[in-house]
């Protein structure tokens, strides 16, 4: 019974027939007919229109879009956990060409406006020091937390109080979503977010993520960038087609939904000894290295986080029998 | 009837069931089992230990090999028309931190030794120029030539003469397999390279290439700008699951046969028509504007590839009857 | 009696006492006296508003203002004898973050208008084909022709037709300027020039160059990128005196017609051997081995160039007696 | 009266004549005879064989070091007050093309060796994050601190135990040398120190920095990616004269001297008002708003450094009677 990450599940049912469907001569690249449907399925389900691009990794989808709002000479704020920070092997600065990160701090990988403002004020407006471009959030956080949407318009505000373009990382958006009950549009553009990196694949998806623009006035350099950064797949049509299967009946929402809800069961157990609320699908949880193998013993796996300290993360297709079971474990430590 | 592109064909049913057994519950990136025996087969299929990589496009298997062959500072021979200065956005130069291409002629795309030896003696052995560190070549060309195994050796040498690092994009490579009749280590190591982009989305594939290393030094590097770039999609075993199901059983040979039988017959038909000899999957053939046409009407699709002459590529897939048909549908012109 | 190359001269007497006069204590960076000038100084040569900078050689000057015009995944149009080209060791790939050199060719390293069209014309405009953004020319050329102020002009219109910057590497501004007889604003910005590497080390300046910007919208990212390549120097004033002195009284000019004048006593004494015509301060000259013995014997120092042509260069500060000796060594041949 | 910056001060007319000396006719770029010089006066110095360079600025000093030591996929450990992180517009990121700094806490920008094992113990070895490559220190630090030679060695054996390269940014080398009494060597290469950014400038230079190799390993690769990055002059001999004429009879120490010396002066007078000890020619001193105008009426210059703090810097021909008096004006607050 595994609760390592949602990296390790498979892809849903839905994701699995659409693959099937799609298996047949077409045209090449993004000009096959479900790429060429993105545009639209995603302008309907943010209720603006919006440019969209299927991308295989979140990494890809993250690099990009801070490649087209940050020259090589500038910088992004983000939260020194984030994942562009931690866990890209220097991403943002092969994309940038040699932009900076400047890391800011905050409870479970959260940034604070304030934390923004300070930020930037630290910073001289001069041709020595490194200037500010964007700023780069991820909602849910690493750290299992979501941003409502008051949250995330209060950093939009920021942002352009300090001419700041603004990227989501959504590598768990949809858990986000189900969270805080706001709507897509409510977490993103309403709030001032200028492009946002939605993640399928830890969601049930197989191989495609998608990067959307609310301000489609980066898409043309990203179009290109794509392509010169080796992410224009030759056979498109396998990764839009998985997406607007995604879509077509919220199936995403639903998948996030029975995470987050594996999530919630299991946080109830745990009780006081989370670390950090559960928001999404991960739980930082206070556990003696003996009450962790325990737990091993009994066929449960999870990754050690810290001294003292494991990592749980719920799936799409979560088990509810062994959450349970695994509920009941950590209740009998 | 479409004679467009093989990457407009669908994946081949190998590579499809594949990709359903490997939805499964397994470990995240390139951890899972299938992932963990590339290298193994790939050893096996080429009669040396390699490191074998996924990647999920040809650009990003060409680009990655060049970047841990050539710093930014140094540049790379290669053939005017090739993938890599054609039809890659100038990916080699964000690979390789502005690395340039030294562009060589040759006719149907092929590089003799010759043109190898005058490039090199072009450039002083100076700060101010910049020096070659590589030569890559294409198998089959771009324009359907296949370099047979003495060919390739002959280049090989010259590589090693010069210090050069030798790739291969190998994004027909099967085709040339097929026509030449060598093996696989004939065409490759044995011959001086050290490392292939071997295609397999052409040739039936869904959504993976291979990148295969010969020399092993190159892998430490590669291996971190693969992530860096983007690369190290989060669940690879569906990657890895459909090239070990293209090798099993010969398939990616047996597609490619079929390929070449098609274009063999479209080749018979073509006569004194074609441009070049037809080595691989791809004809060139002159042909008025009014006589394609006719071939149009009569429901055939391609390319317009110059005036007055057109492209036909064919694909692992191709329904011999259609071929036939075409095939007097020329004769007729 | 040395006709090696105008680098090797030294640095002309109001260099050197510009030098001296501005050796006290004043404001780092470029914020003393005199850099503050240089704006103002370009404006009157030029007769427009023009921003301008010092930088320390014309590799800095070309490259800053490239990397402003072109982005990474764009290309500049050059000819395949330029010294960007040829002798920078790829620094334009390294300013720009990738971008290509489109390559044309054209007698005595002087590029056409039909040159660009073509290459234009050569382009398809999609995301596979690296686009060009910007036209570079070297006047006077790296083989000592000049471009008239109509055919400037002429580029010019190429340049904006096809939506080019366009720049012009002016190591040799000054030599072009007194043979052509045009203004530096005709040669210039009159005729769509937006960015100027005004050359003044080989014309008698010891140790700057500037960068004169006519499209004033370049200069922000300029001005960041020169710090960010470290070409800000601490103290700067010694720059800016340097080229002032050389403006003031017309040095620039006086030292290029100098040079000139020599070119063009020992282009009479070459008559039929020069392989081009000799319109700013370099000759091409066919010559057998033997015949240059002979000249080197006598205490004449030059390149060879190719089989049978040797390079004669002569410099602001040319002793008029050396080059009649020469003329009369060749005559004589 | 100015305190402000060492880069405001004039040349020290060893400079000035080495300049005027140096105006001839000689070989262009780095072939002249002082050039030539360059490795020999400093294996002298620093009494082993080492490989020097002459550039223009520190910047270029430093970033050329990095950029040999640190893959454009790793890290440099530095301090977050380090002038790379600080005040070079990003650099370190540009020559690198996207390595990152790692930034690291210490009292008067002064990394202990702790800090080092405590950030390489923070990063996992995998592909997902950053590996560290290099270590980069300040001497004297940017806070006017010096580095012993054992501290200098404790921090070398740190590097040594984590394989990382070491670089001492030594734009106040001099300063440090003096302060400490060691010898060049020990606190460089005998502790070691990898590669030394050697400056001048501030000490009295014109417009060249000296890069030291003690790996001579890294020449190469610095050689070609000076060129590269326009930073090779075509007239090179200023620059090596100059650097030759402050090694000539110690002049560097010499001047270097004459700082300290005024610096201590001060630092005696500010007693308690200093926020950290004096131990090159800066000082960082606690005063109100209100005593630093009365200094300032008194005709001091000086930068705010922060609420309540100046910073007072002395130089090479500092005029020791304004020192006295500025000295008395303090003590009199």
């Amino acid at each position: 019974m595994r609760f390592f990450s949602d990296n390790a599940a498979p892809a849903c049912p839905a994701v699995m027939d659409a693959i099937v469907a799609a298996n047949r001569l077409t045209t090449a690249y993004d000009g096959d007919e479900w790429s060429q449907q993105l545009d639209g399925a995603f302008s309907d389900l943010f209720e603006t229109e919006v440019k969209a691009f299927w991308v295989t990794t979140g990494t890809a989808a993250n690099c990009l879009a801070l490649a087209a709002m940050c020259p090589p000479y500038g910088s992004v704020l983000t939260h020194k956990m984030a994942h562009i920070e931690q866990d890209e092997a220097g991403a943002p600065g092969f994309f940038t060409h040699g932009g900076k990160l400047t890391l800011l701090d905050g409870e479970g990988a959260k940034i604070a406006p304030d934390a923004v403002d300070e930020a930037i004020g630290r910073v001289r407006k001069d041709v020595h020091q490194v200037q500010p471009h964007a700023l780069s959030i991820t909602n849910a956080t690493e750290y299992g937390l979501s941003y409502g949407a008051d949250e995330v318009a209060a950093l939009g505000d920021a942002a352009k109080r300090h001419g700041l373009a603004f990227h989501m990382d959504g590598a768990r958006f949809a858990n986000a979503v189900v969270h805080t009950g706001a709507s897509p549009a409510e977490l993103t553009w309403k709030a001032g977010v200028d492009a946002l990196s939605f993640g399928f694949i830890k969601n049930g998806g197989m191989s495609a993520e998608a990067l959307i623009l609310f301000d489609k006035q980066l898409a043309p350099s990203i179009e290109v960038m794509k392509k010169r950064a080796g992410h224009l797949s030759s056979k498109g049509r396998y990764a839009a087609a998985q997406i607007l299967a995604m879509l077509d009946g919220d199936v995403w929402l639903e998948n996030a939904r029975a995470a987050n809800r594996a999530a919630a069961t299991l946080a109830a157990a745990c009780g006081d000894r989370l670390n950090l609320p559960v928001e999404a699908n991960e739980m930082f949880v206070r556990m003696t290295p003996a009450e962790a193998q325990r737990l091993r013993d009994a066929g449960f796996d999870f990754y050690d986080w810290g001294p003292d300290e494991v990592r749980l993360v719920t799936c799409w297709d979560q088990d509810m029998d062994a959450v349970e079971t695994l509920a009941q474990a950590i209740r009998a430590l």
